[in-house]
């Protein structure tokens, strides 16, 4: 396993960076992507061991329910990227058990390279979605071909691929990048259904960033982005090649839409399990800031508090009705259930901005208009900041305007705005969890049941 | 065990039923609640097993999570009036164990009483809200000290009990009843703290009726309410004698609200079996209202069954958590987790008018505009009403009606008015539910998940 | 003008009504539908005016948007068959404007017609929906080409008409039908571009009817349904002749759908009083119910009442808007907004189940189980159901019980499934209002107002 | 009447000023709050007239609804400090009718205040929301009894205020603070009973400050926050002394409530007005985006647009509803209708956060996740950027990802973080504008109507 030390160390391979409009020389030394890297850095700390076979628990398979809910803890523990690894191997087993057994060399491959992950200690990104272009053409339709990625040259030890990639968080400080079609393909498409891996270091790649970390000197007013914060890339692959053991899947257009598939399971996992554990923050935000403002007993206030409570609660039914009733592979790979994770994380998604909206209802305009936390050390103005700020019964008012900042660095400001966008497009937006929790529905059970609750004979014509 | 015709005679007990200003001579020749009693002896035929010791499956105890999910199915099977039996004992084992072991006789008592309706197959309903007279007083301060039923007269060998109680389902189907307080009682309040458990037939007990029942002569336009629709009922105790070995509280005010809580868990969760079912009925009858109406491929109406099928996911996943989270008290008994059970009991409640909405936007104009099924019979007419209601491609005009017609008498006619208050109201209204949720929400892990993210240190004032 | 009387006489005009499989052969002695002959009699007395030249106000056209607003309490003093006559006459001035002058005869022939029923005090029903057959296939790709009514044969003094026509509100109680077109209709679909009145009594004209008037004896259980309540008809239209001055329009493809558009605005100016008022009513049923229970001051009561109020109030802002945004025709017929009739309209048909619930959650769940009024009769039981109804501080039970059944019947009975239905579906579904509501905002003002609030260029695509 | 210049120099007036722990030497030259200077001065410019007698037109008052219709488009042409000046006079003008005729000095005070602030163009903030402490304790019975603002001292010619004044938006840039109370008071509570006009640079006056607007240097990717973003502050009066003629109210508790009353009305019409224009800049930007993604036609988009558009209008037609339902006061001041504005502001503030999902799901994660401007002017990487980002049919990827930085700016980022909290509470908070929305909605209208509706006589005990 590596440390934090050599995962800085391993940085230097190469990898083509910029940031607004500059080339980033030293990801680990620049001001905003450094922190980013130190967050990275801190967890390969946190999880090292230094017996020569230990590998990280996250990357580990789940052969049951019962694992796999035991393994849900961790996805709170492990840092962005390393979530983002667990996905990739989840998914490339998933997609592998759904391909099924073929004469292919895929399977093989994939297995080798989640073993490669896993003894290397390496950490993947996801590259899913496309510049795509006009989104109502298909790819062949486009002025651009190359808006959704394609191979552009075939040669004997692998293939060259062009294209770019959107929205690939961590997309800067990872080592791999999991590269597969956004959507399914079809006959003539050919070239666009590639699934492969691409070390970011390899020539031909770019990576654009952007970060909602903190922009402030003094970070006391953003006391959740100022750091943890991992950066957003825009990742172009500029005719790279890919070696032929790095490639999952090149032309078998019946089989491009499962990696992305395999994968939104796993991302909409992780996502509902996030939004669970957000949900329960915001209703201790909420609470802690009544509390705060005196506000406990305040029947319009409670009801808020119990909107943000019957929500926490849903999202954490749907997320443990979803790995109560995971289905295990052939290959003993516990699958949690598509129906519960995305019907839960669309539920999620809808109400996120309501359930925002309830925290500011409750902890008002201080929320944007609080003094900032300088301001209480100055020796002129910040006693009488104190003063005003504190509510009394022992709230201070340095604690109260710390709440308010936190509140509003969540969700209502830089980070806010980018993990409001985030809940609601991560795992596609709402449109796609819906359709997806449509095509799992049994729907053939419920026509079934219409007809028994109302005593009728099916139609001549289902 | 009784089979049905046994149950028909025992209802030969004295019974005192009313019905629209008179009378009830013979219940089970009621040609409106004769068809309730029909499908309480239909259940008790469907049970019945001759052997000595044999007993309704559904009024056994669950002792873990795994029985309790296995128990679900019979919810469905079972009629209303069963399941009301199953709910009455165990809201009396939940209350024994919640009460705890003391030197009063109550426990013993209950766990006679329940042993009592297994061995001779009764069937018990519940009496829980008073009458209640102005909502903003308490008992003592009512204009009508009986405004909450209460013990008049205290003897040797029993009480005397005088008051109503309200919204009685099967309130004249059953042989007993189970009288508690409608909610927590302070000292002071003694009388009122009263639970015992009273035959229907016992002097001075009434039970004013009211049914949904469909009234009409054809009842081929009602398919859901023709039949299996249990009366409601206002059940009168007009000075009424309940024997010792009947009484399961007196006075012990701190334990009153005991058997409603206790009550209200088992009521719900059997309300969310109830509800994730019709939820995907509504889905079923929304999906071949579209395919017969040939909207399945229209966005617009696929959007909405999409939403009904989140909801009725939702639900479902909620009753999947409450029960695979259930604790099981010392004395054996699996107890379903009352956060997940009554958020979702909310949640469902608040969305199934919603969810009715959409089924008629669906189905259109012809829910409350089809021509009867009577019209299809008419030689002159029924050709023509038949040739247009049907819509090609082998489905039928009278298929397409019938559908129509059960829709609305589902949801848009007097069972589907009486059962839209009934989802809502089942287990307490929408408030009660978002209480009940808050009072059993881990609100500490919430404030401490809250200062975690935001890295705050906990108040001085916390 | 004609009096109830006379009107009843008119009825004897030959035609054909079916109910419920038979043929009705005396419409005013029917039990049920007689009641609705009652309603539309009642309306003639009221506005009866011997002078020779008198007419019926609500035949005017208004001129003004002030005029407009006049006319608007006019429509609530009005029984519904009025107010379609009314609908009618402006569905047919408004599209005459919008076809245009033309050297059509038709202009001329609307004229004549609206001329006709205002002189001679006739009521006019309106037939649009059609049977459809297969929602998703045009008129021409039918299994049976009669799902869209058509002309099956041209004469040189009129034509033959074969359809049916849906949903016909007052279908059995009206003079005349006016029928068109439910759709636009394309090169090639001439035959279904047909628009022109019909006598009910013309051969060939049939009308199957329901009702959702109460059918239970003692009527004070229902006492919003116990009259006014109008028949919902089908109207079959079996190979009917139709004279060349009936004829509004025969062939133009091109405004086929003028009518349908002229007459939704038209119908849905009425639905939003309709909806304005009834929404007013449901605030005032929930305070008198909620002054009834005791529950005034509790906060949760007063939020749902307080969302009624503002739900109100914002319907009716809409209809204030529309109307003060009238804009007047050349011909001088003031025509209120599109744009804010249909947002209002839309708004209001989306959130009246929930304020339906609202209500339902604030009454409690006496509205299904309440004793009926006729056991307040019976000497033995009807004191005690009074003790217990009642409420103290004067609130008798019976006055609180008419009030539960008053809102049952508005809200969860036969009459209140078939309201929620309509308020749904007049004029057209919500995905109709909604596609109105955007074809007449202004989205090119919309695009520049944004471009300008963020300062960017128009874009060269744009 | 002052220009720009003018404006700049009166800022020399010793005010004193506080941003993040530091004392501000000089507004102007800030460059942070520099920018808000700018605005203010442009404001002065754009309106200047030389003309001896002249001043701004939106400090007249409107003497019809027909006035108050074409004052309008001046609250968007106006900087937001104008705007709050107009609220100002509005607010004074609309108490002292309420207040009535009485012999006190107040109405001669102020109208001769509302003279000098027309006269000398000078611009002014309002002061409502105390400090409150416990917000469940009325003024007497706070810890600190400075937590409302309240008079320490009386003198012959004035009084001493202490206390501090929230969310004081532009509270930096004006000259005066009108300071009134934040709600009503009682008996006893005199001290606190104060409205006075303070001139911003008394001895006392101290204003801490914050700010949304962009801190980015390269401010292209903030088109909307860039410039036009007014400070926030947090005043502080620590024992300033108030001249006579500046004092409005003192003491006179029964009319406490009215100043905060009167200029509530004020304000949420101005925020009805911004939130109507932002409603159509919201679907302008929702079909930009669609358009430039190439998602004009996809079924679930143009629903999302299209709720958008019934959102703008819906809000709209409220606004138009309060102005054309204006009363005019004895004083002949046209006033807004009070139960359309705040139904109106209620509805436009309790759905705007669904809205901007709408416009998230709409756009895409690009919204957060789009290269900077800076990218495309990089060499190696613009191109590249430009060719990804771009859609083809015209669509250059540096007017897409404007137009996302656009959406970003105005709906995810500081101060759209910061304007979602504004849109929320300006004027008060969703439940505040409940309860004023009930206060004027006509209850005993609407009693009237369901009884009528529903022939169910008067209760005795109404």
């Amino acid at each position: 396993m590596l440390d934090g030390e050599q995962y800085r160390k391993s940085l230097d391979d190469g990898r083509v960076i910029y940031f607004e409009g500059a080339r980033v020389p030293d990801l680990a030394e620049h001001p905003l992507l450094g922190r980013a890297v130190d967050t990275v850095a801190d967890g390969y700390d946190h999880w090292y061991d230094p017996r020569e076979d230990a590998r990280n628990p996250l990357t580990n398979v789940s052969a049951s329910s019962a694992d796999l809910q035991a393994m849900l803890p961790l996805f709170d523990e492990a840092d962005g990227l390393l979530n983002l690894t667990y996905q990739t191997i989840m998914c490339l087993l998933t997609a592998s058990s759904r391909i099924g057994d073929s004469d292919a060399p895929y399977p093989a491959r994939m297995a080798a390279y989640v073993r490669d992950l896993q003894a290397n200690d390496l950490r993947s990104a996801l590259c899913i979605t496309d510049a795509k272009g006009n989104r109502s053409l298909p790819p062949l339709r486009q002025e651009d071909p190359d808006a959704y990625l394609r191979v552009v040259d075939r040669r004997p030890d692998g293939v060259v691929i062009r294209g770019a990639k959107l929205h690939i968080t961590a997309g800067a400080l990872a080592h791999d990048f999991l590269v597969m079609p956004t959507k399914a393909m079809k006959p003539g498409e050919e070239d666009y259904a590639i699934c492969c891996s691409v070390p970011i270091g390899s020539p031909g790649v770019s990576v654009v960033c952007r970060t909602s970390a903190a922009r402030v000197e003094d970070t006391r007013d953003f006391p959740v982005s100022r750091d943890g914060v991992l950066s957003e890339g825009f990742v172009i692959f500029d005719d790279v090649f890919v070696p032929n053991d790095r490639i999952f899947l090149d032309g078998e257009v019946e089989h491009a839409a499962v990696f992305a598939h395999s994968l939104g399971l796993w991302e909409r996992l992780k996502a509902l399990t996030f939004m669970a554990d957000d949900a329960d923050v915001l209703v201790g935000l909420a609470q802690l800031i009544a509390d705060a403002n005196g506000l406990t007993r305040v029947p319009h206030i409670r009801e808020k508090i119990n909107d943000i409570i019957i929500y926490a609660t849903l999202v954490r039914s749907g997320l443990l009705a979803a790995v109560s009733s995971s289905k295990v592979t052939p290959e003993g790979v516990a699958v949690p259930d598509e129906c519960f994770t995305n019907a839960a994380k669309f539920y999620g998604a809808e109400n996120y901005a309501v359930m925002v909206r309830h925290l500011h209802d409750i902890a008002g305009g201080s929320v944007v208009t609080a003094p900032s936390m300088a301001d209480f050390d100055n020796a002129e103005i910040g006693p009488l900041v104190e003063k005003y700020m504190a509510t009394g019964s022992g709230v201070t008012g340095r604690y109260r305007t710390a709440l308010m900042h936190a509140i509003r660095d969540l969700t209502a400001d830089t980070y806010g705005g980018h993990n409001a966008v985030i809940q609601l497009q991560a795992g596609g937006g709402l449109h796609a969890q819906r359709l997806v929790t449509r095509k799992h529905y049994d729907m053939a059970g419920a026509k079934r049941r219409a007809l028994e609750r109302t005593r009728l004979e099916a139609p001549a014509s289902a």
